[in-house]
């Protein structure tokens, strides 16, 4: 990332789009491009689009104090792909020729950017290899199926090949449930369903569409509100991922409240495994033994390749606003999420920041505007008075949509509940902030790697009475993980996703970088941080799925008796450990 | 049931009890009792409970002029248990040794009538094999254990000595999951968990209960609603069924607008395998692969024994109310109710009656109140003056709970809606009557059946769009089959569960007794309607499970692939196909 370049466009640019620098890809493509565009090779994003702190005066110093970084040290070169040590591609002419018969000549590349843009997702681990050139075992070929026949033709030429499949959709996984294994000696398929983005059929009457897997989250909202529909599902990688790579990994978005996690809004599925096709039909709820569709639901491509699904749409809504709320500590504001969730309210979103996360959001506040204003003026001498620590403060946002009078009724609830947990309303200025850069951080957490720190993000959820105790626990490893690798660290927390039993708490933690062996220090953190999920009764995610990251702590989360029951229903569809080896359960 | 008997209480008798003839089983048990009690042997229900028509003057010309049959006939004379040609256990004793060490002494039971009650459920087909005294095959052993370690115990005993297992709930399953393969060869053990029937743990902060497998739905509720708290789960089986059924066959009770399906409320579970324990976490949601609890939940046996799980509970409502609605017709019924499932509105319960059932529910009304005076007043006058067809009249019931200004905010937005389908509203009397006889109907099924009329229900579930048509072909298919097999057939329907993307019609259907071999009739019609369901693009079932009855649609339903899945992971599990053989897929 270079901070000079002219072509380079702030995030919050008008007009900004993200299919912009596809003639710049394809010029590096060498083999002619696929049609389908993908995030910059090593980062969030497309090329040209970036971060930029410098209008954002207070986030400098928030960094220098907290993570002893120096935002305005000049960002490290732009890495050059050339000097990337790309292993060649190992797949055999017989196979290649097998997948252009699948796929169309067109649509087989080998080309060294197409598969190190294939080899992984976009966590910090994955980042942190592409710096250090850990480029043990690409795909050796990725391929862009156009239909469900061509994905059916690339699957059996797969499995006849004694090869590997690996499903890409768009490559924002953070769990490591895309690279081939180092010492995977069968050739590597990556299949992308980058082509196949279209929304097939809308069953307006019964509020369905059928949706093809690859499409992307704002071209499949373009499609859906061109006909004044929506899924309502945006999870923070929405910009980058797709369809088929949410119900992969079990994703949720912001606004589950209302319209439920992509399990519940997923109702049916086209599953494509070698010589057959799963297809289940989109019925509300059924009883036909252990659901199908459920087990195909987060399976991270071990039991094939999802082409299609059934989704829950809903009418764009008559009204929408998104409050925000102080509270005087995270432990009131836990409380009021927990007594919304069984309130009379409907809600489409709840959040609530615990202090640490409050302060950076006030950290990058723009010069003009931001939440950090709401502070500085006469409010701060009325919560003064009140008793509150000012350091302590808790930044919530609840969500509304509907009529006018259930917007308005709801919110009546949810205002009383905030007060009576010692919370006041800030108004609708945060909320509206809040709903425009509720994408951006990933942009941020590259900006900063490349100024020496680390940062990186873990999610889990448990029930009410396990959250508070859970965030202890986390806040206390993290702090003793950072002491153990004599790091300065940060670690921060946000409740979302509201449960009638629990909730999501969503951690983000950085940390100066201080060897060149940043995954060592990064392992003890990222694991500390896990371990505590898992030792204080939460999962090890909520939404992240498992992939290869969390592959360690999933025994100790579904029981050893859980995990070999997932790898027995994986080595009986895939005797041959064909299809994503190594994700969930190696 | 001999009509006559003294001892004989209506079911709708003050203070009656499903608890009051443990002593007249225990005497006909033969080797002790179990301490556990069952549904009669024969039928529906406790011993000495029974439905009667005759305070119903308008039943008996209904059922004489739609099925044919004469309710004032006498019923036939009560079956003689020791007439049925009980086969002897073939249990080993060393197994038996083995399970009285498992479970203790006095809860391993091999005497005849444990073995029936613990051969079939209560399907109209097992109800006319026990007729006919077609029992090929019993389990030849019954055992109670105590506690997950005796489950444990009594299952890894099962797989030692290559037995099979078959647990048992409440024993009223409508899907064939309970009876033995006739020709099966090897021992087997009805494992029953009707002493494993407390509330653990309430974690009220949660609003979470640790609850055993094998409590009632009645129990449940009363050690629930002793602490102020509910499930809300009720199917119609809800007074002789169990938790642990209820989870293994997929439930969802009458307020699953509120409360969720069986699979939406069951956050964790606990079950017993060979050799091992699966255990999740209460977890609001998760990220962890394909859901390992989605796995369990409707897995009938076939992969292990549910020994306990952590359901939602709520507090009990502040105000509860069903109201009770007519439309002129089914079509402006299901127009209404979908339309409420998308608006601003909260319900616990939506429910239209098709006019076939709106005209059985006036049938049944009693002398002195019922629904059907509600259209003997002045209100038809002013439905013929609207042009509504009195005949075509149907009967919705809805739901609301909550808080006053909630409950008259709901009740506001239904009645807009209902009045744009052209419904009127007919206030609280229907509704509450629903509330106290919605348990009844399986008496009346045994009842008529006595007296020569056959009668079953089917269930299932589609998208809004494909409700309609599946309803009118389903009906057609019917009467088709009716005439096939020669006899005066009647069929109807009601839509309840409402979902954002589709709901569950519930069709009863009933007809003469023609022949002495009746299953061959009732092959021909349920038959008929279950393929209806599948080919209009509906599921073979909504909530009564696949069982054996509806195993050969379940690869139409979810494809012959996922089927094959299903197949796969069964037999990863348990490779020797000791649990529970037979059931979901053979």
């Amino acid at each position: 990332m270079d901070d000079a370049a002219p072509q380079t466009t702030p995030l919050d640019a008008p007009g900004r789009s993200p299919r912009t620098d596809q003639a710049a890809q394809d010029a590096r493509e060498g083999d002619g491009g696929s049609g389908v565009q993908h995030m910059k090779w090593w980062g969030w994003g497309r090329e040209g689009v970036s971060f930029d702190h410098r209008d954002k005066p207070k986030l400098q110093p928030f960094v220098l104090e907290k993570v002893g970084v120096d935002l305005d040290t000049p960002g490290r070169p732009a890495l050059d792909f050339d000097e990337l040590p790309v292993p060649d591609s190992r797949a055999p002419e017989e196979l290649l020729a097998a997948l252009r018969t699948a796929a169309g000549d067109g649509h087989v590349h080998t080309g060294a950017m197409e598969r190190v843009v294939h080899t992984y997702g976009k966590s910090l681990r994955d980042l942190l290899r592409l710096r250090a050139g850990d480029l043990p075992r690409t795909p050796d070929v990725v391929v862009y199926p156009g239909d469900e026949d061509a994905v059916r033709a690339v699957v059996d030429a797969v499995a006849d090949a004694g090869a590997v499949l690996i499903p890409f959709g768009g490559g924002s996984s953070i769990s490591g449930s895309l690279h081939p294994r180092a010492d995977e000696q069968r050739p590597v398929v990556s299949l992308d369903l980058g082509r196949m983005n279209r929304v097939l059929e809308v069953d307006e009457h019964s509020r369905l569409a059928r949706v093809q897997a690859g499409v992307l989250g704002p071209d499949l909202e373009d499609q859906l509100g061109a006909r004044g529909w929506t899924m309502g599902h945006v999870p923070d990688s929405f910009t980058h991922s797709t369809l088929g790579g949410w119900i992969a990994t079990r994703s949720s978005g912001a606004q589950s409240d209302k319209y439920g996690d992509i399990a519940d809004l997923t109702r049916a599925l086209r599953v494509v495994q070698p010589g057959r096709v799963v297809a289940t039909r989109p019925v509300p709820s059924e009883a036909t033994g252990p659901s199908v569709r459920d087990m195909l639901i987060g399976s991270e491509g071990r039991l094939g390749v999802i082409t299609e699904a059934w989704v829950q749409v809903h009418r764009l809504p008559e009204n929408r606003q998104i409050l925000g709320y102080f509270y005087p500590s995270f432990e009131a504001g836990l409380a009021a999420m927990r007594d919304i969730a069984a309130s009379d309210a409907s809600t489409v979103l709840t959040r609530v920041s615990d202090a640490n996360e409050t302060a950076f959001s006030f950290a990058t506040g723009k010069r003009s505007r931001g939440v950090s204003h709401l502070v500085s003026s006469g409010l701060k001498t009325v919560l003064k008075r009140r008793g509150w620590d000012l350091d302590a403060i808790c930044l919530s946002f609840v969500g509304f949509e509907g009529g006018a009078d259930a917007v308005k009724a709801n919110q009546a609830v949810v205002k009383k509940i905030v007060k009576a947990h010692g919370g006041i309303v800030v108004g609708k200025g945060p909320g509206t902030l809040y709903d425009q850069k509720k994408f951006d951080t990933p942009y941020i957490r590259d900006y900063i790697l490349d100024r020496g720190a680390l940062a990186d993000v873990s999610d889990t959820a448990a029930s009410w009475s396990t959250l508070l105790p859970l965030y202890r626990h986390v806040r206390e490893q993290a702090d003793r993980a950072f002491a153990r690798v004599g790091v300065q660290g940060w670690i921060m927390c946000h409740l979302s996703h509201s449960y009638h039993g629990g909730a999501c708490l969503y951690f983000t933690f950085a940390f100066q970088q201080v060897s060149e062996t940043p995954l060592v220090e990064y392992d003890v953190v990222k694991g500390a941080i896990q371990q505590a999920f898992v030792d204080a009764g939460g999962t090890l995610s909520h939404h992240h799925a498992v992939g290869t990251e969390h592959a360690q702590w999933l025994a100790e989360d579904i029981s050893p008796a859980g995990r070999a029951m997932l790898g027995e229903l994986f080595a009986a569809v895939d005797p041959q450990g064909q299809m994503n080896p190594g994700a969930i359960v190696d």
